[in-house]
């Protein structure tokens, strides 16, 4: 079996995350509520956790709230962050950033814009970024990488169009957290970033988290209320972070497995990258293959995901047979209808192969010989 | 060591559940995402957990969404279904219920009031609920059972008032499904029911559900939006159950494990009644003793929760002492200020004990024996 879905979430998953979540299942308590060993021990895990993350992405464990997925780390940041205004956004987001948005729209609390991502050009899509961020932009949200293309955007400048205009951005980096070096101290123009744990880190299912700018100093609306195990008598949360965002009982078993992975998952090797780029030669040697987003030249920073079609071929079409080969792809519209739009694929979207560190040349050679041999004919 | 906090958590937790974790782990892709092997396999799993809660609850699989913890499904429940107007809770009421409505009530949208529930007589509670059931209530909140001194509210009674008044009955029951026969189809009044999947199922931290009642038929507002793996197109969440309140990656490994923990653990014993009973009559029994809410005769429903304090003694204290002498209980506000209030604790709160179906009368003797000789005097 070649898994090739890696965007939706990574296989196999880090060993000692399964082993870390084996030792806290039976020995963890409600973590803060309590002061015995097994609530302490639990409480220890989770510190445990932000202390690895906030290493890894250059913060502070306190500013580390841990979620259960890049979606709610992305809901709790919209929704404490933002209150009016327009909102501006790239043109390849997930529904993860849309649909949150969209709501807020709905309610008549904001109205959502968007930029073009040219996909061949970054110094082009900051000149669009910059373009729309006027007077009226109250705050930008937007993916690092896309998850149907692999398109990173350029986050340096980008966040500092942001700091200049003194306006907060938060990013989704659903598809880069694990993949690439992102530290939070040296984007003083990022205000939010928001990871999943079970993707790039390797982590457990049921994992994410919301990274708070060491430089935003506002405070967060909640979104979720309920015990903190801490200042009880209050009626509302926590005004501190991390408290003020994790409302009742938290997974702990889960979250020393993701700080297991942390620990073991330090970089992402050269081996993914050149694997891409074998895929997409030979992706693009094979005939009746049509590529959406792919990169336009050597050296472009770059996740390893590929989107096609196959002329002629519906995309579910096409991963069914895959996975009748046993290669396991995903098609359709991937959560991305704005993405989809921008890239020009058809109604019924394409298909996304995507790549983890685990994935061998072996693999790309089979996939690229089922595809030509099985697929195109 | 004696763990006497499992109104936290439950410990130990099912062994089965493990092992469906363990075998989840690597298997799962993302449910929904994807026909290919490893996505299906996650949908699979998620499903059964939702038939076997389904089955344990008295409603269909599609009415159960699943969560990361009771806090969770409680706020899906009252920022899904309450818009307006005077919401009536119980006096008992946990954080986890007052702070999502002292939200709603901070932002102008609702009035919160409370009922008291008189500790031993039912017919007064009812009683006390209809009194304050008048035109401007929309909505109730309430606590099956009290996490403090685990009074069991008459649930069958109020939610039929409910239903009489034409006003929906959200019920947290944290601290007794599992404990409790509860069936959503012979409560009609009960329009949703909230609870953990790591307390009296024995389930796994980061892990809860919300059952929506058969006989609701509205659409709930959604909390959190994001990829939904269908209707990608549409800028809103699904408006079916159980997907409009499910948004990004579900923890399937989480959910089979508490699939599997919902399939052994059918049904709780008479031994923590009995249990219960003993620590009781032995705490009564133990000079330097107050108890909070205990029950008032023989025979009532309760959960195995007991709430006390040991005269001049700070409760914190009380615990720490407990604690070094290897017994884990927990003490303070158990993130439930109002039922402090009402069952007129100290400002320090009180000693709280309560038991899974693993305690022993071993356990209850050798605790007894701690308290009256090491703690009171």
């Amino acid at each position: 079996m070649i898994y090739f879905d890696n965007a939706a979430t990574t296989l196999p998953k880090s060993k000692k995350a399964l082993r870390a979540y084996k030792k806290a299942f039976q020995s963890c308590g409600n973590a803060s509520r309590g002061g015995h060993p097994y609530a302490a021990h639990a409480s220890e895990l989770l510190y445990l956790c932000r202390e690895r993350l906030a290493e890894r992405f250059g913060t502070e464990p306190e500013r580390v709230v841990l979620t259960m997925n890049a979606t709610h780390a992305i809901n709790l940041a919209i929704k404490g962050i933002i209150r009016e205004g327009d909102v501006l956004i790239s043109d390849l987001e997930h529904n993860a950033v849309y649909r949150p948005l969209y709501a807020l729209e709905k309610q008549g609390c904001i109205r959502i814009r968007s930029f073009h991502v040219n996909i061949g050009d970054d110094e082009a899509t900051v000149q669009n970024f910059q373009n729309a961020l006027d007077e009226n932009v109250r705050a930008c949200v937007m993916l690092h990488a896309s998850n149907i293309c692999g398109r990173v955007l350029p986050l340096p400048a980008l966040s500092e169009a942001a700091k200049q205009a003194g306006v907060p951005l938060i990013c989704d980096a659903s598809q880069t957290a694990g993949h690439f070096d992102l530290r939070l101290r040296e984007l003083p123009g990022l205000t939010a970033l928001c990871m999943p744990g079970h993707k790039g880190l390797y982590g457990p299912l049921g994992t994410g988290a919301l990274l708070v700018s060491p430089y935003f100093e506002g405070v967060l609306e909640t979104l979720l209320e309920g015990g903190s195990g801490s200042f009880s008598a209050d009626p509302e949360m926590p005004a501190l972070l991390p408290e003020r965002l994790e409302a009742g009982t938290m997974n702990a078993p889960a979250f020393a497995a993701l700080a297991a992975a942390v620990a073991e998952d330090g970089q992402t090797g050269k081996k993914e990258e050149q694997i891409f780029s074998y895929l997409l030669s030979g992706l693009r040697a094979t005939s009746g293959v049509t590529l959406y987003g792919a990169p336009t030249r050597e050296g472009m920073p770059y996740c390893p995901i590929l989107l096609f079609n196959i002329d002629g071929k519906d995309s579910e079409t096409v991963a069914a047979a895959l996975a009748e080969a046993d290669v396991c792809v995903r098609a359709g519209l991937h959560c991305s209808p704005l993405a989809h739009r921008a890239l020009g694929t058809p109604d019924g979207g394409a298909v996304r192969i995507s790549l983890s560190k685990h994935n061998t040349f072996g693999e790309a050679e089979r996939f690229l010989a089922i595809l030509s041999r099985q697929i195109t004919r």
